[in-house]
């Protein structure tokens, strides 16, 4: 039985208050929250047994690398990939989705090649791509969604032409909360060759992720927004595509030999890792995963879908709003406007009232220009969220309407 | 008046026993302890004030930007930059370097144009250069050093040729202490029209920095080695070579307008910083800077300084060890070798003793293959380290030395 209220009691941060009323944390979809197990994680680490990780053969350096390194496992059993070393560290699903760019993308792809994305894709989806567009003369090729904001495999695999080098594209809006069939589109891109990176910054916070079952090449988390610290994320790549990569930023631990002439690099996955990475932010990491895990993210979704079930229920029955997308089984991400006021209005009226949301583009400018629309006020929630809260955004909204129409 | 025992107060670390025996910590040059209040911000980040930064319009992203943000100011004011806009955020100095080699170099180099390095270079500062090299046929010129490890400003200025397009130079070597006169490098270099970049991540720990009296273009600092988070660092950049740079990293936050067809950017630094950035461990980074500036860097580099001198003549003194590099005003950084022993065991039998040192090649093997070494053992030391523990390292040396002599 999911116990919202003791979760909720792992965050230290829920506790406290906002302009004098208890803070309703639904920005979600922009960062989460950190469980205490996360804070000590850090803490511990920078109080107890900091220092830099391989290479060093004292006891502190060998105790940071064990930690260190166990967070590949932990990520490799979150996303069921075969093997620790499919997993390749980065600071987020923007470093990890460059890391595809330039150094599986770029190196294989010329003018009139082309990658095909979906209208709902976050910048950091988008922007890697358009480089190459500007760089090589590569072409991007859009997928719609439809009026309910789905997106239908079969119009991305029917995208597909002879020039389709790499289909780009997320698990789950990050405006919409629509949930996108990346395993089907998986399957019909590979029986055509190509290959599918899946951006799964909201989509793997919000379902069980199984890379091998989704049959995915690419698939990119951000640990922020998985209840772990800033700076965190990985990437899991699969063999034969890490076999085809370049490298992408040099420096140390991805080599193994550099003269002045020459360099060799290191095994994948640390060939695609230089430097000293983030250590302490990968342990906190690896300790908010197994967190996730022990909840059970078939109960995380359960809740979810109960959080997103009486949202669109309660939201739906205003009629001073609109509510962009409500594609079937959508994660619990509500964009919305209001006729004659601003989004970003709306949020600071609401933040008065101790919600916090997110106003703006979402980073999802094609998606907002497909509705017509330059901002939405966005609730996106998380594992800690109630029902309560759905009704304290509800009833800030009417306050909103009564101030501003 | 520098209290060294009042500063191993503040770093909670240093209380505790390796082995048994008192933390003796001279593994800073891989990575420096952190104060307690550095941790306290981290903490205090996570528990009470966390959010994703910039377009939020709530509370706590309001309170976490303004912290973020507020450590860009601090690093210009660190590094004496004129302002804040002119330091770029990065993970460290190793993303800092490759920011430039990709954003700056790469798109203005062509085969035959040339880098100069110096032969001390860390990894982080070779690797990037000879991407440049094997994908589009840039060469390298090296400038060595002489046989006490210093580098003559002017074999540098003397080594440009009408094809140098950069000079890309570390101010401390982390092997051997070496401290490099990159103003004299500057002032010649931009007299042949020739930018310099500055490997900073030893430099910046070691001593004051000014990069208007450094008259540098590029310097990049690395957060973990300055008493900072890990994953935190950045890269001054002047105005004029900002304005001739490329994005990098593709994503949210650096981008103005997003359409299908086209992008645009924002203005620098932001142009140069994607997706959601390392929130917490920059605001960490801002602390530290401030707690090393609370110290005085004058207090720091005297107390060095000392450290460096006494170390220079307790370790000169044992027959049984070489060290490499002695060159004048050296930073308190020794790498050493001993007959009959390979470095990697001798550090296993520091760190018996609870001294942690590192071996191997530093990231540095050019460096090391100009000795005819393979590894050294390297005691790097910090603001925190006292002469008592130079005497623990001699004495830890002297037991090796009966160990496997």
């Amino acid at each position: 039985m999911y116990d919202v209220e003791k979760v909720r009691g792992d965050f230290p941060i829920l506790a406290r208050q906002v302009n004098g009323r208890p803070l309703v944390y639904l920005d979600n979809g922009a960062s989460a929250q950190k469980p205490q197990v996360v804070i000590d994680a850090v803490t511990n680490a920078y109080t107890n047994e900091y220092a830099n990780v391989h290479r060093g053969l004292h006891t502190l350096s060998n105790i940071a690398t064990e930690k260190y390194e166990g967070t590949r496992g932990i990520i490799a059993r979150f996303l069921n990939a075969p093997r620790a070393d499919d997993i390749v560290f980065a600071s987020g699903s923007t470093e990890a989705i460059n890391l595809v760019a330039y150094g599986w993308a770029m190196p294989r792809m010329v003018a009139g090649d082309e990658i095909i994305l979906s209208i709902a894709e976050h910048h950091a989806n988008i922007v890697p791509w358009h480089f190459l567009r500007e760089r090589q003369g590569v072409a991007i090729k859009w997928v719609e969604t439809d009026a309910a904001g789905a997106i239908d495999p079969q119009a991305v695999i029917d995208a597909i032409g002879p020039r389709t080098k790499l289909i780009a594209i997320t698990q789950c809006s990050n405006v919409l909360g629509t949930i996108v069939d990346v395993k089907a589109i998986a399957a019909g891109a590979h029986a055509k060759g190509v290959p599918v990176l899946v951006d799964g910054s909201q989509g793997a916070v919000h379902m069980p992720v199984d890379v091998q079952d989704l049959g995915v090449d690419f698939y990119a988390i951000t640990g922020h927004k998985l209840y772990g610290p800033s700076g965190s994320g990985a990437i899991y790549i699969h063999p034969d595509r890490q076999a085809e990569m370049r490298p992408f930023l040099g420096g140390g631990d991805m080599i193994d030999t550099v003269t002045r002439d020459t360099v060799t690099y290191a095994a994948p996955p640390m060939r695609f890792e230089a430097g000293t990475p983030g250590i302490v932010q990968t342990i906190g990491l690896g300790v908010a995963l197994e967190y996730l895990m022990g909840l059970g993210m078939a109960n995380v979704v359960a809740h979810e879908a109960d959080l997103a079930e009486y949202a669109a229920e309660r939201l739906g029955a205003l009629d001073f709003i609109r509510l962009q997308g409500n594609a079937p089984g959508k994660a619990a991400i509500f964009s919305l406007t209001m006729d004659g006021a601003h989004p970003h209005d709306v949020s600071t009226v609401l933040d008065k009232r101790g919600i916090a949301v997110r106003a703006g583009t979402h980073c999802a400018q094609p998606l907002l220009n497909s509705y017509g629309l330059t901002a939405t006020c966005r609730a996106s929630f998380a594992l800690y969220n109630t029902r309560a809260e759905v009704d304290a955004l509800v009833d800030a909204l009417h306050l909103c309407r009564d101030l501003f129409a």
